[in-house]
């Protein structure tokens, strides 16, 4: 049975589809027999009112938009678990769109969802964004607009994030604490902020355990992938015979690195010791575990979507927006891919 | 700026509000002079017409739901990343809700993407439903429904799956004729088709090679998780010593299995083979590395979709809809969980 319309409800009770329409919004002008009955027939008749014309109206789609580079990733993934949870929570949809890392499909992806007219927008920007104004335009219309994870320092918004660079420091200590002295770095692309934080967490932790800095030990990668652990893992053994150890960018690479050092019987972390980023399930079930940061995927969702929510209310209210940054906290898991303090 | 309105570009060219709309939609009753004035204002202005007007005039949302039981695990987050790009490239937006497995969520979330008048809708069932009034109350109203993977033979729609008994049959033969006679399931909950399906390809097997099926070798599952995985093998190894075999319903489970008897020092397949389903990307990297069937989450996702999207075509062309059942191929991927042919 299709839902019926106020039209069928009015000419149901001989009533106008003004005073349908009223009753059911509970107008004081229409007697309290009248609004029984046309809420009695509207429920017996599934009546729905107009997703579209209450938009209309109301000006909110309850509908958030959320861009992020990639779905099938532990870590977003988890992000997306977050951001969904607590949306259902407060009564909003979530529209996701994946940008492939491509700055081109990240600015048309934007664009779609402002013409959508979603209440408010999350993104993680893509690693080929090196431009921004996609992400003002969009602010300057008015749509709330929150980023994490892959942020940019550069734009003023509300962003939730954690210290990458503290943490690839934490991290980069730990390898020196457990006795390693040549440890060579897995980073990520040039421009995303967290590859540029990370690597510079690593080279902090060096210089501050007067370790020299050496360039030709940092390997930059490009889609940061399995198969790119284990490539960079062959080119690091050609060009260096003395490491024992290598901080790694992000846990699927370090699984791609452990594959490849477990295939050539080179000991890990006897020999050599690794740590990676981000704690992905798998990475405590692969032999050796991994040791790594842990990266809480699932609150950064969920705090995203709450200083979003926020900005939404306010917006609303024509309440002026303060802008937020929120920093979570990473922590070390030590597993077996490290020496033993 | 916030985008202008059509009143604004009425009145920055002295026009009225219904000829500049006409202009806009290219009427032929405006002339082409107008029609540019009003175009390239409109382009400055940045105007972007009202979407929930939009909608109310088309009746299209241009948006389909999606319900999933769970965003953070690889074979789901392969078919939404199927999805969405098929979705995409359609110009469709895809709002994604997650069941937690759970009944009376996904009631809920079927009913309110419903209110939202999504075109059309996506689903793999909780493994808590039992029942799918809800599942039949929407398309009785008339939105196109499409189940995948998880499903129920009972409700008439599209579907899109694998054939789970044929792949649990295979799954089953491969540890047979590598020469297991004492085979073991880990199966998932009673309610889940694919569950049932998998049991019935398991026991079929047996059958088919005059195997006596032992019920008491089928272990019932609930989360379906990596620790029930650990659990039920320490049960498992307490309730037989002569197993040497195991069919798992899922690679998550399979892992748990693995690392349980890597712990123990049970030798793998030597002493038992185990066999997987999904092929999640983590049982290559495990060791050993975990034989498994391939179930094509990505494809599973466009199929989906492009079913979904016919079925909205023709709805809107009041075209008659006759419903398909698209079965993907699987195929058994050999690893060293499994003894060599």
């Amino acid at each position: 049975m299709k839902p019926a319309t106020l039209k069928e409800i009015a000419a149901t009770l001989g009533l106008s589809i003004s005073t349908v329409s009223k009753a059911l919004k509970d107008y004081p002008d229409v007697s309290n027999k009248t609004k029984k009955l046309v809420k009695e027939l509207a429920e017996t008749l599934n009546y729905r009112p107009n997703a579209f014309a209450v938009n209309l109206r109301t000006k909110e789609s309850k509908t958030i938009g959320l861009v992020i580079p990639e779905v099938v990733h532990h870590f977003f993934s988890s992000v997306i678990k977050g951001i969904i949870s607590e949306a259902e929570d407060k009564g909003y949809l979530v529209i996701i769109l994946q940008s492939n890392e491509s700055f081109e499909l990240e600015k048309k992806q934007i664009e779609l969802l402002a013409n959508k007219q979603v209440d408010g927008i999350l993104i993680s920007l893509a690693n080929g964004t090196y431009d921004f104004s996609h992400i003002k335009a969009v602010m300057n219309q008015g749509i709330p607009l929150v980023m994490f994870d892959k942020i940019a320092k550069i734009v003023d918004c509300s962003k939730v994030i954690i210290d990458d660079q503290k943490a690839a420091f934490d991290a980069t200590q730990h390898l020196i604490d457990t006795g390693c002295k040549r440890i060579a770095h897995f980073r990520g692309p040039l421009t995303p902020q967290n590859s540029i934080d990370r690597f510079l967490g690593y080279k902090k932790a060096l210089l501050h355990n007067q370790i020299p800095y050496d360039p030709s030990l940092v390997y930059i990668l490009d889609s940061m992938s399995f198969e790119e652990g284990q490539h960079f893992t062959k080119e690091l053994l050609k060009d260096h015979d003395d490491i024992d150890g290598i901080f790694i960018n992000t846990d699927l690479v370090a699984i791609g690195s452990i594959t490849e050092l477990n295939k050539r019987n080179i000991k890990i972390p006897e020999q050599i010791s690794i740590i990676g980023f981000s704690n992905w399930f798998m990475s405590s079930v692969i032999s050796p575990s991994l040791s790594t940061v842990n990266q809480p995927g699932y609150l950064m969702g969920k705090k995203s979507f709450k200083l979003l929510y926020k900005e939404i209310k306010k917006r609303k209210e024509g309440k002026k927006i303060n802008y937020k940054n929120i920093e979570l906290k990473t922590d070390i898991i030590l597993r077996d891919s490290t020496k033993k303090l």
